[in-house]
Protein backbone atom coordinates (compact mmCIF):
# COMPACT_ATOMS: atom_id res chain seq x y z
CA UNK A 1 0.00 0.00 0.00
CA UNK A 2 1.60 3.55 -0.84
CA UNK A 3 0.37 6.73 0.97
CA UNK A 4 -3.15 7.79 0.42
CA UNK A 5 -4.33 4.31 -0.89
CA UNK A 6 -7.06 2.34 1.01
CA UNK A 7 -8.79 -1.29 -0.22
CA UNK A 8 -12.62 -0.85 -0.75
CA UNK A 9 -14.54 -4.40 -0.53
CA UNK A 10 -16.38 -5.06 -4.24
CA UNK A 11 -18.77 -7.47 -2.74
CA UNK A 12 -18.34 -10.09 -5.63
CA UNK A 13 -16.62 -13.04 -4.56
CA UNK A 14 -14.30 -11.59 -2.23
CA UNK A 15 -12.41 -9.49 -4.47
CA UNK A 16 -11.24 -5.90 -3.46
CA UNK A 17 -10.09 -3.05 -5.44
CA UNK A 18 -7.07 -0.77 -4.34
CA UNK A 19 -8.42 3.03 -4.04
CA UNK A 20 -6.64 6.39 -3.79
CA UNK A 21 -9.08 9.97 -3.25
CA UNK A 22 -6.23 11.65 -5.07
CA UNK A 23 -6.30 9.75 -8.50
CA UNK A 24 -9.41 8.19 -9.35
CA UNK A 25 -11.95 6.28 -6.78
CA UNK A 26 -15.13 4.47 -9.28
CA UNK A 27 -18.74 5.61 -8.33
CA UNK A 28 -22.16 4.24 -9.28
CA UNK A 29 -21.05 4.80 -12.85
CA UNK A 30 -19.01 1.94 -13.07
CA UNK A 31 -20.83 -0.38 -11.24
CA UNK A 32 -24.08 0.70 -13.82
CA UNK A 33 -22.06 0.28 -16.78
CA UNK A 34 -20.26 -3.34 -15.45
CA UNK A 35 -24.09 -4.14 -15.43
CA UNK A 36 -25.37 -3.12 -18.63
CA UNK A 37 -22.72 -4.78 -20.50
CA UNK A 38 -22.32 -7.69 -18.70
CA UNK A 39 -25.44 -9.85 -20.25
CA UNK A 40 -23.41 -9.06 -23.49
CA UNK A 41 -20.30 -10.57 -22.97
CA UNK A 42 -20.01 -13.78 -24.88
CA UNK A 43 -17.58 -16.68 -23.00
CA UNK A 44 -14.62 -16.27 -24.91
CA UNK A 45 -14.71 -12.80 -26.21
CA UNK A 46 -12.06 -10.02 -25.90
CA UNK A 47 -12.78 -6.96 -23.88
CA UNK A 48 -10.70 -3.61 -23.87
CA UNK A 49 -11.41 -1.44 -21.55
CA UNK A 50 -10.63 2.12 -22.47
CA UNK A 51 -9.70 5.24 -19.98
CA UNK A 52 -9.60 2.33 -17.42
CA UNK A 53 -8.64 4.19 -13.96
CA UNK A 54 -8.26 1.74 -11.31
CA UNK A 55 -9.22 -0.84 -13.12
CA UNK A 56 -12.82 -0.94 -11.82
CA UNK A 57 -14.67 -2.39 -14.80
CA UNK A 58 -12.57 -5.09 -16.01
CA UNK A 59 -11.90 -5.89 -12.47
CA UNK A 60 -15.89 -6.26 -11.47
CA UNK A 61 -16.27 -7.73 -14.77
CA UNK A 62 -14.12 -10.40 -14.43
CA UNK A 63 -15.33 -11.09 -10.52
CA UNK A 64 -18.50 -11.90 -12.13
CA UNK A 65 -17.82 -13.78 -15.32
CA UNK A 66 -15.33 -16.29 -13.57
CA UNK A 67 -14.78 -19.53 -15.43
CA UNK A 68 -16.30 -17.65 -18.44
CA UNK A 69 -13.00 -17.55 -20.74
CA UNK A 70 -12.74 -13.54 -21.01
CA UNK A 71 -10.00 -11.65 -21.77
CA UNK A 72 -9.61 -8.07 -20.16
CA UNK A 73 -6.99 -5.54 -21.21
CA UNK A 74 -7.48 -2.33 -19.58
CA UNK A 75 -5.78 0.87 -21.03
CA UNK A 76 -5.03 4.11 -18.66
CA UNK A 77 -2.80 7.15 -19.45
CA UNK A 78 -1.87 7.84 -15.58
CA UNK A 79 0.59 5.30 -14.77
CA UNK A 80 0.20 5.69 -10.94
CA UNK A 81 -3.18 4.10 -11.96
CA UNK A 82 -2.26 1.36 -14.05
CA UNK A 83 0.25 0.71 -11.12
CA UNK A 84 -3.09 0.65 -8.90
CA UNK A 85 -4.81 -1.52 -10.89
CA UNK A 86 -2.24 -4.12 -11.10
CA UNK A 87 -1.68 -4.42 -7.68
CA UNK A 88 -5.18 -4.91 -7.16
CA UNK A 89 -5.47 -8.28 -9.95
CA UNK A 90 -2.93 -9.54 -8.41
CA UNK A 91 -4.51 -9.13 -4.79
CA UNK A 92 -7.44 -10.54 -6.38
CA UNK A 93 -5.64 -13.54 -8.23
CA UNK A 94 -6.94 -11.86 -11.40
CA UNK A 95 -3.47 -11.43 -13.54
CA UNK A 96 -4.23 -14.15 -15.72
CA UNK A 97 -7.49 -12.90 -17.20
CA UNK A 98 -6.59 -9.20 -17.15
CA UNK A 99 -3.61 -7.10 -18.12
CA UNK A 100 -2.78 -3.54 -17.74
CA UNK A 101 -0.99 -1.07 -20.44
CA UNK A 102 0.03 2.44 -19.35
CA UNK A 103 -0.71 3.80 -22.80
CA UNK A 104 -2.33 6.75 -24.46
CA UNK A 105 -5.16 5.92 -26.47
CA UNK A 106 -4.52 9.25 -29.23
CA UNK A 107 -1.69 6.55 -30.12
CA UNK A 108 -1.38 3.58 -31.98
CA UNK A 109 -0.35 0.83 -29.83
CA UNK A 110 1.45 -1.77 -30.71
CA UNK A 111 -0.31 -4.24 -27.43
CA UNK A 112 -3.35 -3.54 -29.11
CA UNK A 113 -3.89 -4.61 -33.11
CA UNK A 114 -6.89 -3.47 -35.03
CA UNK A 115 -9.98 -5.37 -35.15
CA UNK A 116 -8.68 -7.42 -32.54
CA UNK A 117 -11.47 -6.89 -29.23
CA UNK A 118 -15.28 -8.01 -29.30
CA UNK A 119 -16.16 -5.59 -26.65
CA UNK A 120 -14.89 -1.97 -25.49
CA UNK A 121 -15.96 -0.85 -22.09
CA UNK A 122 -15.67 2.76 -21.37
CA UNK A 123 -16.42 5.17 -18.27
CA UNK A 124 -14.47 8.08 -20.07
CA UNK A 125 -13.73 11.79 -18.56
CA UNK A 126 -17.24 13.53 -19.21
CA UNK A 127 -16.83 16.92 -18.91
CA UNK A 128 -15.81 18.83 -22.11
CA UNK A 129 -12.26 20.20 -22.21
CA UNK A 130 -12.42 23.87 -20.74
CA UNK A 131 -15.16 23.79 -17.49
CA UNK A 132 -14.10 23.36 -14.36
CA UNK A 133 -10.39 22.85 -14.12
CA UNK A 134 -9.34 24.86 -11.79
CA UNK A 135 -9.03 23.39 -7.73
CA UNK A 136 -8.44 20.01 -8.54
CA UNK A 137 -5.11 18.52 -8.93
CA UNK A 138 -4.24 17.11 -12.32
CA UNK A 139 -4.32 13.52 -12.06
CA UNK A 140 -8.31 13.70 -10.94
CA UNK A 141 -8.93 16.77 -13.90
CA UNK A 142 -7.45 13.95 -16.52
CA UNK A 143 -9.81 11.79 -15.30
CA UNK A 144 -13.04 14.29 -15.13
CA UNK A 145 -12.09 16.24 -18.34
CA UNK A 146 -12.08 15.71 -21.60
CA UNK A 147 -8.58 17.05 -21.24
CA UNK A 148 -6.05 13.80 -22.74
CA UNK A 149 -9.20 12.10 -24.19
CA UNK A 150 -12.31 13.38 -25.88
CA UNK A 151 -15.77 11.84 -27.16
CA UNK A 152 -13.83 11.75 -30.70
CA UNK A 153 -10.81 9.96 -28.96
CA UNK A 154 -12.76 7.80 -27.31
CA UNK A 155 -15.16 6.64 -30.92
CA UNK A 156 -11.74 6.71 -32.83
CA UNK A 157 -9.82 4.19 -30.14
CA UNK A 158 -12.98 1.95 -29.67
CA UNK A 159 -13.94 1.38 -33.60
CA UNK A 160 -10.28 0.72 -34.46
CA UNK A 161 -10.09 -2.05 -31.55
CA UNK A 162 -13.39 -3.30 -32.59
CA UNK A 163 -13.59 -6.57 -35.19
CA UNK A 164 -16.98 -5.76 -37.46
CA UNK A 165 -20.00 -5.98 -35.51
CA UNK A 166 -18.17 -5.89 -31.90
CA UNK A 167 -19.64 -4.00 -29.45
CA UNK A 168 -18.90 -0.88 -27.10
CA UNK A 169 -20.50 0.13 -23.93
CA UNK A 170 -19.98 3.62 -22.64
CA UNK A 171 -21.72 5.88 -19.51
CA UNK A 172 -21.33 9.18 -20.39
CA UNK A 173 -23.79 12.31 -19.51
CA UNK A 174 -26.86 12.76 -21.21
CA UNK A 175 -25.89 16.35 -21.68
CA UNK A 176 -23.31 14.99 -23.90
CA UNK A 177 -25.80 12.95 -26.38
CA UNK A 178 -25.47 15.25 -29.20
CA UNK A 179 -21.16 14.72 -29.42
CA UNK A 180 -21.49 11.18 -28.80
CA UNK A 181 -24.00 10.98 -31.44
CA UNK A 182 -21.73 12.81 -34.20
CA UNK A 183 -18.30 11.04 -32.35
CA UNK A 184 -19.71 7.51 -33.11
CA UNK A 185 -21.28 8.25 -36.41
CA UNK A 186 -18.11 9.28 -37.45
CA UNK A 187 -16.72 6.56 -36.48
CA UNK A 188 -19.10 3.50 -37.71
CA UNK A 189 -20.41 3.11 -34.53
CA UNK A 190 -24.34 2.60 -34.41
CA UNK A 191 -25.90 3.37 -31.42
CA UNK A 192 -28.70 0.04 -30.79
CA UNK A 193 -29.29 1.03 -26.96
CA UNK A 194 -29.72 3.13 -24.36
CA UNK A 195 -30.73 3.52 -20.95
CA UNK A 196 -31.27 6.49 -19.18
CA UNK A 197 -30.53 6.93 -15.40
CA UNK A 198 -32.55 9.46 -13.34
CA UNK A 199 -31.82 9.69 -9.76
CA UNK A 200 -35.47 10.23 -9.18
CA UNK A 201 -38.55 9.08 -11.12
CA UNK A 202 -39.33 12.81 -11.62
CA UNK A 203 -35.86 14.42 -12.22
CA UNK A 204 -34.08 14.65 -15.24
CA UNK A 205 -31.65 11.82 -16.40
CA UNK A 206 -27.57 12.61 -15.18
CA UNK A 207 -26.26 9.27 -16.27
CA UNK A 208 -26.83 7.49 -20.05
CA UNK A 209 -25.55 4.13 -20.42
CA UNK A 210 -25.02 3.54 -24.62
CA UNK A 211 -24.55 0.16 -26.54
CA UNK A 212 -23.03 0.53 -30.28
CA UNK A 213 -22.18 -1.86 -32.66
CA UNK A 214 -19.56 -1.49 -35.09
CA UNK A 215 -20.37 -1.29 -38.60
CA UNK A 216 -24.28 -1.89 -37.43
CA UNK A 217 -27.47 -0.60 -39.31
CA UNK A 218 -29.53 2.64 -37.11
CA UNK A 219 -32.22 1.02 -34.61
CA UNK A 220 -32.18 2.16 -31.12
CA UNK A 221 -33.71 0.39 -28.32
CA UNK A 222 -34.61 2.90 -25.49
CA UNK A 223 -34.74 0.62 -22.68
CA UNK A 224 -36.66 1.09 -19.43
CA UNK A 225 -35.50 3.60 -17.04
CA UNK A 226 -32.79 3.28 -14.29
CA UNK A 227 -34.17 5.24 -11.55
CA UNK A 228 -31.76 5.43 -8.61
CA UNK A 229 -33.65 6.34 -5.33
CA UNK A 230 -37.51 5.60 -4.34
CA UNK A 231 -36.70 8.02 -1.15
CA UNK A 232 -34.30 10.37 0.05
CA UNK A 233 -31.17 7.67 0.40
CA UNK A 234 -33.32 4.53 -0.33
CA UNK A 235 -32.20 2.50 -3.41
CA UNK A 236 -34.69 1.24 -5.85
CA UNK A 237 -34.95 -2.79 -5.45
CA UNK A 238 -32.69 -2.48 -8.91
CA UNK A 239 -30.09 -0.54 -7.63
CA UNK A 240 -29.84 -2.75 -4.28
CA UNK A 241 -29.88 -5.97 -6.15
CA UNK A 242 -26.93 -4.46 -8.54
CA UNK A 243 -24.93 -4.15 -5.43
CA UNK A 244 -26.70 -7.09 -4.17
CA UNK B 1 -69.33 16.59 -43.55
CA UNK B 2 -68.16 14.19 -46.57
CA UNK B 3 -68.52 10.43 -46.82
CA UNK B 4 -66.25 8.31 -43.98
CA UNK B 5 -65.78 11.85 -41.64
CA UNK B 6 -66.84 12.22 -37.78
CA UNK B 7 -66.32 15.21 -35.60
CA UNK B 8 -64.71 14.94 -32.48
CA UNK B 9 -64.27 16.44 -29.20
CA UNK B 10 -60.76 18.05 -28.35
CA UNK B 11 -62.10 18.89 -24.45
CA UNK B 12 -60.42 22.42 -24.89
CA UNK B 13 -62.48 25.27 -24.84
CA UNK B 14 -65.17 23.88 -26.90
CA UNK B 15 -62.61 22.57 -29.72
CA UNK B 16 -63.82 20.26 -32.33
CA UNK B 17 -61.81 18.29 -35.23
CA UNK B 18 -62.53 16.94 -38.26
CA UNK B 19 -61.39 13.26 -38.23
CA UNK B 20 -61.67 11.04 -41.09
CA UNK B 21 -60.53 6.91 -40.39
CA UNK B 22 -59.50 6.43 -44.14
CA UNK B 23 -57.15 9.51 -44.10
CA UNK B 24 -56.07 10.49 -40.99
CA UNK B 25 -56.74 10.30 -37.18
CA UNK B 26 -54.85 11.95 -33.94
CA UNK B 27 -53.27 10.02 -31.70
CA UNK B 28 -52.01 10.60 -28.40
CA UNK B 29 -48.47 11.54 -30.26
CA UNK B 30 -49.83 14.68 -31.18
CA UNK B 31 -51.58 15.38 -27.72
CA UNK B 32 -48.27 15.41 -26.01
CA UNK B 33 -46.81 17.09 -28.77
CA UNK B 34 -48.53 19.70 -27.95
CA UNK B 35 -48.00 19.62 -24.43
CA UNK B 36 -44.24 19.66 -24.57
CA UNK B 37 -43.95 22.55 -26.94
CA UNK B 38 -46.48 25.27 -25.83
CA UNK B 39 -44.88 26.37 -22.60
CA UNK B 40 -41.93 27.57 -25.38
CA UNK B 41 -44.42 29.33 -27.61
CA UNK B 42 -44.27 32.76 -26.29
CA UNK B 43 -46.59 35.47 -27.01
CA UNK B 44 -47.16 36.79 -30.67
CA UNK B 45 -45.29 33.65 -31.94
CA UNK B 46 -45.10 33.11 -35.71
CA UNK B 47 -45.95 28.97 -35.46
CA UNK B 48 -45.30 26.71 -38.38
CA UNK B 49 -46.17 23.00 -38.58
CA UNK B 50 -45.31 20.40 -40.84
CA UNK B 51 -46.82 17.33 -42.12
CA UNK B 52 -49.92 18.83 -40.44
CA UNK B 53 -52.31 15.86 -41.44
CA UNK B 54 -55.64 17.33 -40.02
CA UNK B 55 -54.19 19.77 -38.48
CA UNK B 56 -54.40 18.63 -34.65
CA UNK B 57 -51.48 20.43 -33.93
CA UNK B 58 -52.31 24.18 -34.33
CA UNK B 59 -55.68 23.75 -33.65
CA UNK B 60 -54.82 22.05 -30.08
CA UNK B 61 -52.44 24.35 -29.72
CA UNK B 62 -54.83 27.48 -30.79
CA UNK B 63 -57.42 26.21 -28.18
CA UNK B 64 -55.37 26.02 -25.11
CA UNK B 65 -53.57 29.95 -26.24
CA UNK B 66 -56.10 31.91 -27.46
CA UNK B 67 -55.53 35.51 -27.06
CA UNK B 68 -51.68 35.05 -27.04
CA UNK B 69 -51.35 36.41 -30.74
CA UNK B 70 -49.39 33.44 -31.60
CA UNK B 71 -50.47 32.57 -35.54
CA UNK B 72 -50.30 29.38 -36.97
CA UNK B 73 -49.57 27.98 -40.41
CA UNK B 74 -50.85 24.59 -41.36
CA UNK B 75 -48.39 22.45 -43.89
CA UNK B 76 -49.93 19.29 -45.68
CA UNK B 77 -49.20 17.21 -48.89
CA UNK B 78 -52.92 15.59 -48.63
CA UNK B 79 -55.43 18.65 -50.07
CA UNK B 80 -58.11 16.42 -48.66
CA UNK B 81 -56.33 16.86 -45.24
CA UNK B 82 -56.22 20.45 -45.88
CA UNK B 83 -59.46 20.56 -46.67
CA UNK B 84 -60.30 18.76 -43.57
CA UNK B 85 -58.10 20.86 -41.54
CA UNK B 86 -59.63 24.20 -43.17
CA UNK B 87 -63.24 23.22 -42.23
CA UNK B 88 -62.29 21.95 -38.67
CA UNK B 89 -60.70 25.81 -37.78
CA UNK B 90 -63.75 27.39 -39.55
CA UNK B 91 -65.80 25.17 -37.19
CA UNK B 92 -64.00 26.64 -34.18
CA UNK B 93 -63.62 29.97 -35.31
CA UNK B 94 -60.12 29.47 -35.81
CA UNK B 95 -59.49 30.73 -39.32
CA UNK B 96 -57.73 34.54 -38.38
CA UNK B 97 -55.11 32.58 -36.38
CA UNK B 98 -54.67 29.41 -38.38
CA UNK B 99 -54.19 29.30 -41.76
CA UNK B 100 -53.40 25.62 -43.64
CA UNK B 101 -51.50 25.47 -47.14
CA UNK B 102 -51.34 22.99 -49.29
CA UNK B 103 -47.84 22.14 -50.21
CA UNK B 104 -44.92 19.99 -50.36
CA UNK B 105 -42.05 20.37 -47.80
CA UNK B 106 -39.45 19.04 -50.31
CA UNK B 107 -40.05 22.02 -52.39
CA UNK B 108 -39.86 26.14 -51.92
CA UNK B 109 -42.97 27.67 -51.13
CA UNK B 110 -43.95 31.07 -51.77
CA UNK B 111 -45.86 31.48 -48.39
CA UNK B 112 -43.10 30.04 -46.02
CA UNK B 113 -40.34 32.50 -46.15
CA UNK B 114 -36.84 31.47 -45.45
CA UNK B 115 -35.85 32.40 -41.25
CA UNK B 116 -39.18 33.68 -40.70
CA UNK B 117 -40.91 31.47 -38.74
CA UNK B 118 -39.90 31.20 -34.18
CA UNK B 119 -41.41 27.86 -34.20
CA UNK B 120 -41.94 24.69 -35.87
CA UNK B 121 -43.51 21.77 -34.69
CA UNK B 122 -43.99 18.70 -36.38
CA UNK B 123 -44.86 14.96 -35.61
CA UNK B 124 -43.74 13.33 -39.74
CA UNK B 125 -44.35 9.90 -40.59
CA UNK B 126 -42.39 7.65 -38.42
CA UNK B 127 -41.41 4.68 -40.47
CA UNK B 128 -38.65 4.10 -42.53
CA UNK B 129 -39.89 3.85 -47.07
CA UNK B 130 -39.43 0.33 -47.32
CA UNK B 131 -41.30 -1.11 -44.45
CA UNK B 132 -45.01 -1.89 -44.59
CA UNK B 133 -46.23 -0.11 -47.27
CA UNK B 134 -48.98 -2.89 -47.90
CA UNK B 135 -52.44 -3.14 -46.78
CA UNK B 136 -53.09 0.45 -46.46
CA UNK B 137 -54.22 3.00 -48.74
CA UNK B 138 -51.98 5.69 -49.79
CA UNK B 139 -53.43 8.54 -47.95
CA UNK B 140 -52.62 6.42 -44.84
CA UNK B 141 -49.21 5.22 -46.39
CA UNK B 142 -48.02 8.67 -46.96
CA UNK B 143 -49.19 9.84 -43.29
CA UNK B 144 -46.93 7.03 -41.93
CA UNK B 145 -44.22 6.20 -43.78
CA UNK B 146 -41.21 8.25 -45.31
CA UNK B 147 -42.60 7.95 -49.03
CA UNK B 148 -43.15 11.97 -49.17
CA UNK B 149 -41.38 13.10 -46.56
CA UNK B 150 -38.35 11.74 -44.50
CA UNK B 151 -36.81 12.49 -41.63
CA UNK B 152 -34.12 14.37 -43.99
CA UNK B 153 -36.66 16.42 -45.19
CA UNK B 154 -38.12 17.89 -42.23
CA UNK B 155 -34.87 19.03 -40.93
CA UNK B 156 -34.69 20.74 -43.81
CA UNK B 157 -37.89 22.53 -43.97
CA UNK B 158 -37.65 23.13 -40.76
CA UNK B 159 -34.01 24.90 -41.05
CA UNK B 160 -35.06 26.43 -43.81
CA UNK B 161 -38.39 28.03 -42.13
CA UNK B 162 -36.69 28.96 -38.63
CA UNK B 163 -35.32 32.30 -37.89
CA UNK B 164 -31.32 32.08 -35.86
CA UNK B 165 -31.69 30.73 -32.20
CA UNK B 166 -35.70 29.34 -33.30
CA UNK B 167 -37.28 26.11 -32.26
CA UNK B 168 -38.43 22.89 -33.36
CA UNK B 169 -40.57 20.59 -31.69
CA UNK B 170 -41.10 17.05 -32.54
CA UNK B 171 -42.51 13.50 -31.83
CA UNK B 172 -40.67 10.39 -33.06
CA UNK B 173 -39.90 7.01 -32.42
CA UNK B 174 -37.15 6.62 -30.60
CA UNK B 175 -35.69 3.45 -32.57
CA UNK B 176 -34.97 6.56 -35.29
CA UNK B 177 -32.68 8.50 -32.88
CA UNK B 178 -29.64 7.74 -34.83
CA UNK B 179 -30.91 9.18 -38.14
CA UNK B 180 -32.65 12.02 -36.10
CA UNK B 181 -29.62 12.77 -34.67
CA UNK B 182 -27.84 12.99 -38.26
CA UNK B 183 -30.51 15.19 -40.29
CA UNK B 184 -30.85 17.37 -37.24
CA UNK B 185 -26.74 18.00 -37.32
CA UNK B 186 -26.86 18.48 -40.86
CA UNK B 187 -29.24 21.17 -40.88
CA UNK B 188 -27.66 22.97 -38.13
CA UNK B 189 -30.52 21.87 -35.38
CA UNK B 190 -29.48 21.04 -32.46
CA UNK B 191 -31.31 18.65 -29.80
CA UNK B 192 -31.57 20.44 -26.67
CA UNK B 193 -34.55 18.51 -24.55
CA UNK B 194 -35.71 15.28 -24.85
CA UNK B 195 -38.32 13.07 -23.36
CA UNK B 196 -38.65 9.52 -23.51
CA UNK B 197 -42.25 7.86 -23.21
CA UNK B 198 -42.51 4.90 -22.05
CA UNK B 199 -46.20 2.97 -22.06
CA UNK B 200 -45.29 1.68 -18.15
CA UNK B 201 -42.50 2.86 -16.00
CA UNK B 202 -40.65 -1.00 -16.89
CA UNK B 203 -40.95 -0.99 -20.57
CA UNK B 204 -39.19 0.64 -23.74
CA UNK B 205 -40.09 4.04 -24.54
CA UNK B 206 -42.76 4.11 -27.63
CA UNK B 207 -42.02 7.82 -28.48
CA UNK B 208 -39.49 10.38 -28.22
CA UNK B 209 -40.43 14.15 -27.66
CA UNK B 210 -37.43 16.56 -29.06
CA UNK B 211 -37.16 19.87 -28.69
CA UNK B 212 -34.59 21.38 -31.28
CA UNK B 213 -32.93 24.60 -31.70
CA UNK B 214 -31.78 26.22 -35.11
CA UNK B 215 -28.14 27.12 -34.63
CA UNK B 216 -27.62 26.23 -30.77
CA UNK B 217 -24.64 24.98 -28.92
CA UNK B 218 -24.66 21.35 -28.09
CA UNK B 219 -26.36 20.98 -24.52
CA UNK B 220 -29.06 18.17 -24.39
CA UNK B 221 -31.69 18.21 -20.83
CA UNK B 222 -32.94 14.76 -21.07
CA UNK B 223 -36.51 14.77 -19.13
CA UNK B 224 -37.88 12.69 -16.27
CA UNK B 225 -39.63 9.64 -18.30
CA UNK B 226 -43.12 10.78 -19.38
CA UNK B 227 -45.43 7.44 -18.42
CA UNK B 228 -48.82 6.45 -20.49
CA UNK B 229 -50.16 3.69 -17.65
CA UNK B 230 -49.90 2.60 -14.49
CA UNK B 231 -51.86 -0.51 -14.44
CA UNK B 232 -53.57 -2.12 -17.47
CA UNK B 233 -55.70 0.83 -19.02
CA UNK B 234 -55.20 2.95 -16.19
CA UNK B 235 -53.33 6.60 -17.35
CA UNK B 236 -50.85 7.83 -15.01
CA UNK B 237 -51.72 11.32 -13.50
CA UNK B 238 -49.47 13.50 -15.74
CA UNK B 239 -51.67 11.73 -18.84
CA UNK B 240 -55.08 12.20 -16.44
CA UNK B 241 -53.95 15.87 -16.52
CA UNK B 242 -52.81 16.14 -20.26
CA UNK B 243 -56.45 14.87 -21.44
CA UNK B 244 -58.12 17.32 -18.77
Amino acid sequence: MRPGERIDDLQRCGCRIIQNEELFCFGMDAVLLAAFAQPKISAGAKVLDLCSGNGVIPILLDARMQGSGVHFTGVEINNTCVDMARRSALMNGQQDRIRFIEHDIRQECGQIAPASFDIVTVNPPYMTGGAGLTGENYAKTIARHEVLCGIEDVAAAASSALRFGGRVFMVHRPHRLGDIFRAFSARDLEIKRMRMVHPYADREANMVLIEASKGGKPYIHVESPLIIYEGKGIYTQEVRELYG
